[in-house]
Parts: structure tokens; sequence; C-alpha cells
């Protein structure tokens, strides 16, 4: 297991603080069950919204509207309108989004451990029970 | 800006479908407002509640309480009950809670940077408007 180090040193009381808001400034606009779920499904190439329900298992389609429209606000998502017949709306990423990388990378990395580390432990727990 | 490149190449449906998941299941045991929060306050040392509720700006004791039992469950927490007079109970985090090190690393960058980047936006806007 890495340790925690992202101050080089014990990270004095200011610098804790300095991280909390800076965290707390990150789930302000990307926090909650879905913003960076729909952001991830977007990477896939832009879609439709019919397309990103079928993909966001278990999101409704209010939420998923009232979702798109505060990462439309807060500049991470850009919604384009087609003319043609039937009129076509597609989402696509928009480059700040891009800025998410490491954040994606790191919660995508951490949730298969976490999975893995779950799947092992139940393993265990099962064949405890079996002697 | 870095590119989104947690793939190496142009992601295939099914591993988007994966990332998905992993970070489904990532927000799922650490997602929300506030359990993120409270992990980073307790790297500044074990803590008592009342010094948490302190330092965690906005939650309430309600709140907090039910957070800290969903991370004691998820083995991210330690809650140590000392028998002195009076008795007192302190929180610390475990081993486990030091896997999500990239994850508070990525998370407290990005929020850093997105502030600078309001900060800069609205320079910007009043600027404008003064012209």
């Amino acid at each position: 297991m890495t340790k925690l180090n992202f101050h080089e040193d014990q990270p004095t009381k200011a610098q804790c603080k300095a991280t909390l808001n800076s965290i707390a400034d990150a789930l302000h606009v990307i926090g909650g069950k879905w913003k960076l779920r729909i952001i991830v499904a977007l990477k896939d190439g832009n879609m439709r919204f019919n397309e990103m329900q079928r993909l966001i298992d278990g999101i409704s389609a209010k939420v998923l509207s009232a979702e798109l429209k505060d990462l439309e606000m807060n500049g991470f998502i850009r919604r384009n309108v087609f003319t043609s017949t039937p009129v076509v709306v597609e989402y696509e990423l928009t480059e700040y989004a891009d800025t998410l990388g490491n954040v994606l990378k790191a919660l995508s990395e951490w949730g298969a451990m976490h999975r893995e580390e779950v799947r092992k432990s139940m393993k265990k727990s099962h064949s405890t029970e079996a002697v």
C-alpha cells in the first residue's frame, strides 16, 4: 500500500486546511453520484441523451437532464444542436473536461483495486464459514 | 491542458464501460460531500469529534456522526476509546485510507487549479464590464 504523501513532509495545519479547501472546491463542482460518470461516458465519443441514459446504469431522465445542464454551465460539456430533420442534439466534452484526466484515472484505479479487495475479503469470509 | 489519456489509445466501448464501473464503485464508497474531507482532516493526526467538526466547515454533528460510522464500516477509519476520566474517543485513519493517496492528490490539485481558473475568469469579466 502506498502512503499518502502529497506533501513532502508532515503537513502543517495550514497546508492541511488548504488541501481540505481544494478538495471541497473540487467536490463542489464534480462531486455527487453522476457528474464524473457522465464525463467518462462522453469520453467514448459524442452522444445523444438516450444513448447516455442507456450507458449509465440507473440514471433517470430527469436527473440526467439536470446534471447535463450543470455540467454545461460549469464548462465541461457542450450541447450541439443539428438542425437536420429530425433535429439531433448531441453532447460533447470540452477541452476543460480534459483537465480532469488525473482525477478520473486515480478514481478508476482506486475503484478497480477496491472491488478486488472486497472480492478477496468476501472469498475469505466464505471459506472461513465453510471450515 | 493535459489530455485524458488513461488508456494508451482511443478506448473501446468495453474499456469505457469498465472505467465507468470502476469510477461508480469508487464514488459509491467515497463519493458524496463529506467522506473525503473527513479523511483529509484526519491526515492531520488523530482527532476527537468536536475538533473534526470545527475543522470541517459546515458539517453538522448528525451528518458527521453518520459519515464516521460509514467510514468505519468501510475500513477507512478506526474509533479508539480511551477509558480515562473523562472517557476520550479519538478517530484515526487506517492503512486502507492510505490507498486513497492518489485520489486525494488528484482532487486537491484539480480543485486548486479550478479555483484559479474561476478567479481569472471573474477578473476578466469584471475588467470587460469596466470598459
